[in-house]
């Protein structure tokens, strides 16, 4: 059974999203001992760009809502637009987890965990596989890298199984 | 049984949260004769003010993100952020449901249905009741009347069970 | 504004879910200092009665899952199945908080809070008014008051909010 | 950047779990024109087996509820419990979709698509990588082959994504 082609797990790269986050805020602890929540809102000039899907997200149309457990581990919640090239309007909702090594100024953050699994609901059209199909997402955070570098922002590839 | 007193409905009124909304779309259909997807998003202005909780709410800080059945029910499903006068950041969702008579410019919308179950993450402090309380909201959609009317809003009270 | 009738909660008794319940468990906290879950699955014999709907639970259709927080509060996460009288399916999704004094055999429960916010998947007909209705529910636990006394059940009292 | 090793999607298999069905129902459209909604109950027998966790589906703990949009695609909403061999008692909930080609009785289905994106809640100790891991799922399933085949099933092979 382990090499019945039907239950092997086959994907491709379907698109990118490079996210400039605006307000990275924590919010406490909802009581003593207990989770801290997050706010992290999407600002301007974030896109969309890849083989299946092009375009940006919409300006401040969202944000991620998380919950940070006190183990340290992040549970991804986050709700944003995003407006395809042909000028549809999606919605994103993303689910996942983040934790590991912590970001370091001037180092990639390579060895953190940080994956997804979005779900989308997109117009009848070129872009409506996205509401019939199941998505991962590698995330990587990319704080400035020196005073000349890229803003810093996040990049999430995404991949449908198929 | 029917009188048992610990059974009854018991509520008060809490605070009310007057939205004012900045865009207004609908995405279209996710398949043909699908449901539709909405987004409604949290503009400039909102304020929070009643018996419990004061502030306003963050500007641009989420939005409803409805489904929009074909019989024209809509399902909420919004997200955004509470900043109390404390400066307290407060997370809140919202589902519930909108349906009956339309919306008439220049007439109150006194017979649609707007009834809502919100959800709260507040920090540890004078607000953590919103963490552990169910709340239900009656909501009312308020355009401009006239040319000299306030702006287009909606308005929310919410009722805390006890 | 206060007195605005259209901002008034107004709400009437809809029906009763009577639940016995088969297994209590609490699995564990996720992490050294996380919150706890547990697993309460719905057994046999339990009913809905009451002025807008009756019929029973199906035997073993669900439990809850509740997240159980360090400071005692229980979030509620239930899914179980109605079978109305009409033979009808129905399935109910159910959030809300319990919290406060525990328990105490031999005396009744009436200063707990238990508080929820059930939501509705019926067929079309009779029944469809559930899918379109925003409901809260007052709750009760009820342990066996003495050798003789009813078997250990919760009683759930649903208003639906005009 | 398309050569990124950090943003590569790497997996490995890390358990199957084999779902014997019991109650097979669908409920009806919740409008006209509207999705219907089905309830499928996990029954007796069930298995979990592979390399990193082993032990069975508690009998009767849960259902897969989903939504069966009316462009056939079929949305996932299961929850129920796994009991693994030291006895540990783990939450499983289930988002994904279903669509394709029909199963045919005789022939095996390996042309449906069948994919999902499990969460997981386990106790502290061995299995709580499992509160901090995407996972992905594909499934089959397997109706009886023959008068002396199977029993008709489902089977999902899940793997971490690393």
């Amino acid at each position: 059974m382990m090499d019945d082609p039907a239950l092997a797990l086959r994907y491709e790269h379907v698109f990118d999203i490079r996210i400039n986050f605006d307000r990275r805020w924590r919010t406490g602890a909802i009581h003593a001992g207990g989770p801290d929540h997050g706010y992290t809102s999407v600002g301007q000039g974030s896109t969309v760009s890849g083989p299946r899907l092009n375009g940006r997200l919409v300006d401040y149309s969202g944000a991620d809502w998380p919950v940070i457990r006190t183990d340290g581990v992040i549970e991804l919640n986050a709700h944003y637009m995003i407006e395809a090239d042909d000028g549809s309007l999606i919605y994103i909702r993303n689910l996942g987890y983040v934790h590991g090594p912590l970001e370091r100024p001037g180092k990639p953050t390579v060895d953190r965990y940080f994956r997804c699994t979005p779900y989308f609901r997109a117009p009848d059209g070129p872009h409506e596989w996205l509401n019939r199909t199941v998505i991962v997402g590698v995330g990587q955070r990319r704080p400035r890298q020196g005073p000349d570098g890229e803003a810093d922002h996040s990049l999430f590839r995404y991949y449908a199984v198929l």
